[in-house]
């Protein structure tokens, strides 16, 4: 379908625009996909405090409806904006100019952006992002990548979240790791818990550098 | 956008005609909705083996890829199709009728479908169905109901799952019935663990008895 085809164009045209912005000041764009209720939220709450000092963060939350995933990023310390999809299941790179606009842009600025919880969607929407983080919580079944590949195709780092609860759930991270490398071979991955701190130094390092 | 209603309103023909082509043998629809790993698969190997000797039983299953679901639902004893949907984030009735034509449809069949994981984009097709059950594992979170509201708004009947792992999370069953009555005013809820066996009698008779 054509209409479809131009509305990706217009909104592709938006992302590179948007990308070029936040480069031209040294600040990065960090696109946070996965489940409803895989961890998204309470991962982003713990890394705020930890990237104090070391890089200005803003954030911008995606949900279908609410405002609850702002407010605990503001209570975790970071302003943030909520945009509230009504019925879409995906942000796109015009929401996000919208929504930077209503924040403090500092240079070398963390943008991070929560999408909608969805699998599925996000993964077709370059937002302008510099890096694609791609979650699977262990309590979702070892089998969503070989499920799921088009969102872990394009991850640029998987984050295997609630590590805290493997061992309740027949969570297997050989399977998942060997699942992961076949749909791209090389993917990186990081085991974090935001209950525990696991992984989460290593990922403010990465977040910290980039 | 025009071409997308008429997509949606020939779907909507198509599951009518559905419908009343299984009311016509007393068979009925169920379309399963729930997120990536929130345990519609393990639900329907549980409930399958229950569901002997008291309907005839037949299971349609949606996944981006791999036919792992329709291969584990055949080892729990019913006929399977896995319809692989590629990028498409939910199941369209025309793709129902065509993977009935492939499955045994007697006399007062349960087809049981189980769309795509994700809580977004499924709840907007229906299917033919004479029963939505749209399900919330504990462990996504309590929050869920308020951020995805339309999910829920026209669920039949809602399926909390994984009930087994709730001592270790922040399960809180009282917030997320007061905020599943607030969407949808007198909406049912069935708490369920495939694992224990909890709620699954009550679930096979509803299904039995529809």
């Amino acid at each position: 379908v054509n209409v479809e085809e131009d509305v990706l164009a217009q909104d592709r045209v938006h992302a590179e625009q948007l990308r070029e912005r936040l480069d031209a000041i040294g600040a990065r764009m960090v696109n946070l996909i996965g489940s409803p209720g895989c961890g998204k939220t309470e991962l982003l709450t713990a890394l705020i405090p930890m990237l104090r000092g070391k890089r200005p963060c803003i954030v911008v939350e995606g949900d279908l409806a609410t405002d609850n995933d702002a407010r605990r990023i503001r209570e975790a310390g970071a302003p943030a904006h909520q945009i509230r999809t009504g019925t879409a299941c995906h942000l796109t790179a015009h929401q996000i100019e919208h929504a930077i606009e209503k924040l403090p842009l500092e240079e070398r600025a963390l943008v991070l952006v929560e999408n909608v919880g969805n699998l599925v969607c996000p993964s077709m929407f370059y937002l302008g992002e510099s890096l694609r983080l791609v979650c699977l919580s262990v309590t979702e079944g070892n089998d969503k990548p070989r499920k799921y590949p088009v969102s872990y195709r394009d991850a640029d780092l998987v984050l295997i979240t609630k590590h805290d609860l493997a061992e309740y759930v027949d969570f297997d991270l050989e399977e998942v790791e060997d699942s992961l490398q076949a749909i791209q071979p090389g993917i990186q991955s990081l085991v974090t818990s935001a209950r525990t701190g696991e992984g989460l130094e290593e990922l403010v390092e990465r977040l910290r550098a980039m």
